[in-house]
């Protein structure tokens, strides 16, 4: 299935006093992931969401593992991949690594919703076709 | 254990474009609420380096589920658990309310480090006695 | 005219690899203790933008000089004040106090925006009849 | 003077509730451009702070004017240069470029400081000569 990589420098300013990537950050370039790896397939989400009726893809779940600190000055190698399609849903690895190694490891799970106009509340939505397509390579 | 409860007002400025609470921020809620809960115990992470020889608390698992989505102008509340304890490990909850609804469930372990002055290398390290006595309530 | 004093506590996460708030922080807070000032009136963005057909009240200018560094742990007080009101624009005032010491000034303004539906671009606004009450503290 | 261009993409995740950049962010661009242009010239922080004493290059005065906004997925050229050269301290201006309009223009002034030991406190600094050539692009 599809998969994009991409580079983050960490700067000064993503780290805490400790020296350290400051670690909400991770949660940032695991957004910016999942944009990155829509458009290495031509798809923006705000395309995405005039043309299907959905109205977001918010984050339901993570579950990341830090298994070492990354400083300033590093640059780190983020690798974003699909792993699992659903009905409404789609899990996400990202891998980051620093140099050779391996420093997070974190499964996520997004949901495509759409605002049900009769009840008012944010419901779960079908995935759109050019999503199916995109993610399972399956591109004509 | 020890558990701690505050309330973070949403803000216009930490929501996306989509309306709702952008994701990272609330992994940076869950890093304050973790040094609350310390400080609800009359303890700081700085006086802790300075005492103990440790030189972190790093993040080292989040398994978080977002259950719902908060808004601008909803106030969130906050409550922050030990739930275990370990050599050189703590596992805390968090699970962040709007209103009556439960919206965010996660599951934290973070470890104490300290550098390996010899290996040059950061290391686990026991927890603290202070920690261990705060978080297992066993204050005198 | 109209002021509101808030207080920020410095948290382990806003502080940069020096251990003094890293700088963007500040920005922040200066938007939150807007929003603070319009709420300290009774008045939040989102009931004006509703009511008035403003969409936004975006930052167009900030001088602001940074005196003295605060570091992780420090408990800020943050003084917001209205200083200035014209047609469509208002001018603000934020002074950071750590302890006794002035550690920031700042001098915002802001301006109040629509779409003009017609060239399809956005425009600067009157003030609402409510913020000028509000701001100028000729609230009946 | 020395200057950089840099470009960034402007995210979901850097706007706002209105669609636009939330403001806060364009000062952790401004902060990564000063890095940028340090690292243009073969420069780092951190190697400044080793190898000259000084600890840090904080900022002292931003002088930022917001002349349009920018939305999610416009991507934005940054142009930073060194406007002046002072005893300890030095001026920077960035421009903002978002296609041909220019966005935002902001001065900004940085001072080189150094912890006087003797006194306990942070004090100015002289630039380090490498800063100086550096910037005035004598570089050998």
């Amino acid at each position: 299935m599809l998969t994009n990589k991409r580079t983050v420098p960490v700067e000064f300013g993503h780290c805490d006093p400790s020296g350290i990537v400051y670690n909400p950050n991770y949660f940032i370039w695991f957004d910016f992931s999942v944009h990155a790896l829509l458009a290495s397939g031509g798809v923006t989400l705000k395309a995405l969401m005039s043309e299907s009726g959905i109205d977001g893809i918010p984050v339901v779940e993570y579950r990341s593992k830090f298994l070492a600190p990354a400083r300033w000055g590093d640059e780190l190698l983020i690798e974003t991949s699909i792993v699992g399609l659903h009905r409404s849903a789609f899990d996400i690895q990202h891998r980051i690594f620093n140099g050779s190694v391996l420093t997070v490891d974190c499964a996520e799970t997004r949901v495509c919703t759409a605002v049900d106009v009769q009840q008012g509340r944010v419901r779960a939505q079908a995935l759109p076709d050019k999503l199916v397509e995109l993610f399972s390579g399956r591109r004509p």
